[in-house]
């Protein structure tokens, strides 16, 4: 998606430990106009399947999510990564392992707000080693709804989330696949 | 607002401690046309007012925020609780204290993201004891921001945040006002 591209070129920082920075428009300030273009883009790549629901992680995700589900007029769920107080007991739960805290950790869903007739959708604003994404999966097979496939904005190509998350069968759609990042130049993947 | 304590009447739930659960709508599964006539009625109340950026706490305050942030034509902000490895080391720093927890937390925001030239309103799902916008309050006075005022999707009137915030001077908007949830009953305020 040549737009988000352009807009990594022009506002996202590299920094060390293969980071790429992009809390101007995408996961602190976020740019309205280019998510919603994002949701559109997220719409088209999966229009002939039939998503009743789009299941997300909090936070980041949030905001990707709910534009996006407004060019699929279904209801947006996401996972949550605490148990409130007011959250249901009976709930679905995945478990994510986070590279950067060297462990695992549950997300839940309400029992209630996934049935085996859903066909899902999965968002989130990244993709790295894809941890993220198979405990939405789980999730989703717990539920036996049907995944759909997964719709992330920016992916990490040098790390193994995508290769792993297609080999599973998974439909990925990652509108901008980053090749590297070293010496501080932002390679994408031709697409 | 009509449609919404009608959502809140028919999907919501009352649960011990004076705790209104409505995360079939708002907070784990989120209405995305409900959220629309929500930012559409946040645009009604401050349409008056020059607001230039949309600041709010994650994780539940951003859906509410960005969907809102289409009528206001403004990028949004949220806040966040943890300190990442990509966040910017100059930031502002508000002080939210959790009565669920007993304990004070910090909320950051990158400098680069809120300059004085802006007029910040603030977004966010629920109001209780006020703490959350306090500490946002912070931040925006930090920043020498104009605080615009305060969009609320559910206020727990029986609480002491909204008093807490008008007396200081903040225009609070509250899209529902629940004066008690005793016996399990929710009595909303006239307005």
């Amino acid at each position: 998606m040549q737009l988000l591209k352009q807009k990594i070129v022009n506002e996202g920082k590299t920094l060390e430990g293969n980071i790429i920075k992009v809390d101007t428009f995408l996961n602190h300030q976020i740019d309205i106009e280019l998510l919603n273009e994002i949701g559109k883009e997220f719409k088209k790549r999966f229009q002939d399947k039939d998503v009743t629901k789009i299941l997300t992680i909090e936070a980041s995700g949030i905001a990707v999510a709910v534009i996006a589900a407004q060019y699929f007029n279904v209801p947006v769920v996401f996972a949550k990564k605490t148990v409130g107080k007011n959250m249901d007991k009976a709930v679905y739960i995945g478990s994510v392992y986070s590279y950067t805290k060297s462990q695992h950790y549950n997300i839940l869903v309400s029992k209630d707000s996934i049935s085996h007739e859903d066909n899902v959708l999965l968002i989130d604003d990244f993709l790295a080693n894809g941890q993220a994404i198979l405990g939405l999966k789980e999730i989703v097979d717990a539920a036996q709804a049907n995944l759909v496939g997964a719709g992330i904005v920016i992916e990490k190509g040098f790390q193994k989330g995508g290769k792993l998350l297609r080999d599973a069968g998974i439909q990925v759609e990652s509108l901008a696949i980053i090749d590297s990042l070293e010496n501080n130049i932002i390679v994408f993947r031709d697409e």
